[in-house]
C-alpha cells in the first residue's frame, strides 16, 4: 500500500562550505536578482510566529534562472528563528534549515543547513558593487565586525581590487580585534577610532551593523563613493543619514522591503525622500534594464534588507554542485 | 567561528507506522481539538504556490497539549504538494514531508515523513464518532474506497462496537475488490449497489470520497444516525444532500474551512443554512465547553476539512514515542 520511501539529499554545513566559493555565489545571486527583475523569482508570503520568547520565520521562494541544459529551477523554504534568550543556554540565538522540494513532482529534495548559505547570501553587496563601485576601488571603510563582515570583504574583493580596509566598531577594541584576526591576501587592514577617518578616500563603504540610527553621515562622503548597506533589515533599523540617502543614487533589494525595514525607512518618514526617489531595484541593474554606475563623481548606495530567493538560488547551486561531485548523503523517509 | 552542527531526528515512514498506535492517535486528536477550543493552537497562514502544473502547500501550527511534565509543546510545518501528471512518472501524485523546530530554542528539531501521519490524522473522524454517535453503534456505511477508508474503519471500530460494513464504491467492483482485500476482525463487510441500501439501518455513515455532488440523501438517513463527512476539503467538493445538512446538528473542525472548502459551502450558497447554524467546532465538544449526542433520535453530522494542526499534534506525538523507545535515527546539519 506505502508508496516508495522518498530519498532527500542531506547537506550540512562543513560540505556546503567545501562547495561553495565567492565567484560561483556571487554570479549566482547576480543571476538570481536579474530572474527577479525578468519575472522568474517568486517571493511568497513570509510566516512568522512569536512564541517561548522567541520568533520563528518561514521563508518560501520559486526560482528559474537560465534556459536549456543550463537551467536551473528551485523551489524551497527556509525555516528560521531568532531566540534571544538561546545566549543563556550558550545556544545560538539564530537557528535555520533549508527544505527543498522538486519544482517538477514536488518531492522533498533536500534538506540543507543555513550557516553558510545565510553568509554567502550577503554576496548581493559584492554584486551591487560589481555594478556601482568605480572599477579601481581599492579602499574600503568598514562599519561593523560581526558574523558578516569578514563575509562582505571575502566577497568585495573577488569582484574590485582591495588593498586597503579601514575597520570601525561600536567600541575601538572590536575592531582591532577585527584587524588582529581577519586576514586577506594583498590587503593592509586598519582600526580607526572614528567613522569620518575611516570614510576619508575610501572608494566603498559597507555598513554591517545593528544600528537604529545613524552611524555614516552626509558629509563624510566623498564624490565617486559607493555604499553597501547591509544592516537594516527590520523595523527600526537605519545606518545611513537620511539627508545622504535623499541626495544620492539610490539601489535596492526590494522596494517594498526597504520602505517597511531598509534605509528608506527614516527619509519617508522624514519627508527627504518617497519610494519613487529610488534609482532601480538591483535585479533592474543585473539584468541591463537598467546602466549601473553612470559617471566618475557619483554616489551609490546600494541598501540590502535580504530577499529570500537569495537562499534559495544558493541551495539551489549547492544541490548541483553536490550532485556533480557526487557529494550525496541521503535519508530515506 | 561556526557554531556546533544541528541534529536532527529524523523518522520514515515505516518508524512512523511502527510507533502509532490507534488508541494514542484518537487520543492525541482528541486532546489537540480541546487544546483549539481553549486556545492553545496556532494554525498559521497557509503558503501556496502553483508550479508547472502541480501545486505546494506548505502548513504550519504550533500547539501547547497538557501541562506539567505530561506537557507537549510542538512546532512545525508540513511541506506537501499534488502533481496530478505524477501518475504519468509513477510517482505518487501527493508528497509530503514535515518539519519540526524546537519550540523553546528555535532549533530545527526534526523532519519526517508524512505517509503515514497523513492517514492516521484522518482520526478526527473516530474523535467525532466517540462524541457524537450513539455508544452502541454496530453498522457502519462506508462510501469510497480509497487510500483512507480502511483507516476509517480502524479507527472507528476502536471506538464503537463496529460489527458490521456496508461498502459503497462509485463502482461496484472498486466496493468488492475492498470488501475482498480489507479484512478487520470480526467485522462482516459487504458490498452494496446501492447507497441507500447501505444506510438502512445503519449507525454511522462515512464518506470518504473527492465528490463535488451529493452522495448521501436527506431520506436515507434514519434518526439516531451519526455521519462522518471526511471528503470535502476543497472549493466545489461535496458529499452530502445540503437539505440534510439544513436539517440535523452539524459540527465541524474548523467553521471557516467548513464554510470554504468544506460540506457548509453548497447549503450557503443556496440559502439553506449559515455558518451560524454549526452546532459546535469539534474542539469545543473535545474540550467538554459543548455536551457531545444529547438524544436517541438526534442526526449528527461531522464535516472534517482536515486542520494543519492534526499533522503537528501526531509529529509530536511519534517524536516523543521516538524518544522514549531510543529509535532515534539522527543527522547533523
Amino acid at each position: 500500500m506505502s508508496p516508495a520511501p522518498l530519498t532527500l539529499t542531506v547537506l550540512d554545513d562543513d560540505t556546503i562550505r567545501a562547495l561553495l566559493t565567492w565567484p560561483d555565489v556571487i554570479g549566482q545571486i547576480d543571476a538570481t536578482f536579474a530572474a527577479d527583475a525578468r519575472g522568474f523569482a517568486t517571493v511568497l508570503s513570509v510566516v512568522g510566529h512569536s512564541l517561548n520568547g522567541g520568533r520563528y520565520s518561514i521563508k518560501t521562494s520559486h526560482l528559474r534562472l537560465g534556459e536549456g541544459e543550463d537551467a536551473l529551477e528551485v523551489f524551497g523554504l527556509k525555516m528560521g528563528s531568532y531566540f534571544p534568550g538561546n545566549v543563556e543556554r550558550s545556544l545560538p540565538t539564530h537557528s535555520a534549515a533549508m527544505l527543498l522540494g522538486d519544482p517538477h513532482t514536488g518531492q522533498p529534495l533536500a534538506l540543507l543547513a543555513a550557516n553558510a548559505i545565510t553568509e554567502y547570501r550577503t554576496a548581493a553587496g559584492a554584486v551591487a558593487a560589481r555594478h556601482l563601485a568605480r572599477e579601481d576601488a581599492a579602499v574600503v571603510a568598514l562599519f561593523g565586525t560581526g558574523g558578516q563582515a569578514r563575509a562582505q570583504l571575502e566577497a568585495l574583493s573577488q569582484v574590485r581590487p582591495v588593498r586597503e580596509v579601514r575597520v570601525w566598531s561600536r567600541t575601538f577594541a572590536q575592531a582591532e580585534q577585527f584587524v588582529r584576526t581577519v586576514k586577506l591576501p594583498g590587503v593592509t587592514m586598519r582600526a580607526l577610532r572614528e567613522g569620518q577617518a575611516a570614510c576619508e578616500g575610501a572608494h566603498v563603504v559597507v555598513t554591517v551593523t545593528p544600528a537604529e540610527a545613524p552611524i555614516v553621515w552626509r558629509d563624510w562622503i566623498a564624490p565617486g563613493t559607493h555604499i553597501n548597506a547591509m544592516g537594516s533589515d527590520a523595523p527600526g533599523k537605519q545606518e545611513l543619514d537620511p539627508a545622504l540617502m535623499a541626495a544620492v543614487t539610490v539601489v535596492v533589494d526590494r522596494r517594498a522591503q526597504s520602505v517597511s525595514i531598509g534605509e528608506l525607512q527614516e527619509p519617508i518618514a522624514r519627508g527627504l525622500m518617497s519610494a519613487d526617489g529610488v534609482y532601480a531595484e538591483l535585479g533592474e541593474i543585473c539584468a541591463g534594464v537598467k546602466p549601473g554606475r553612470l559617471a566618475p563623481e557619483q554616489i551609490t548606495v546600494f541598501d540590502s534588507t535580504g530577499v529570500s530567493f537569495q537562499d534559495t538560488a544558493l541551495a539551489g547551486l549547492v544541490l548541483r554542485l553536490a550532485r556533480q561531485g557526487h557529494l550525496l548523503n541521503t535519508i530515506s523517509l
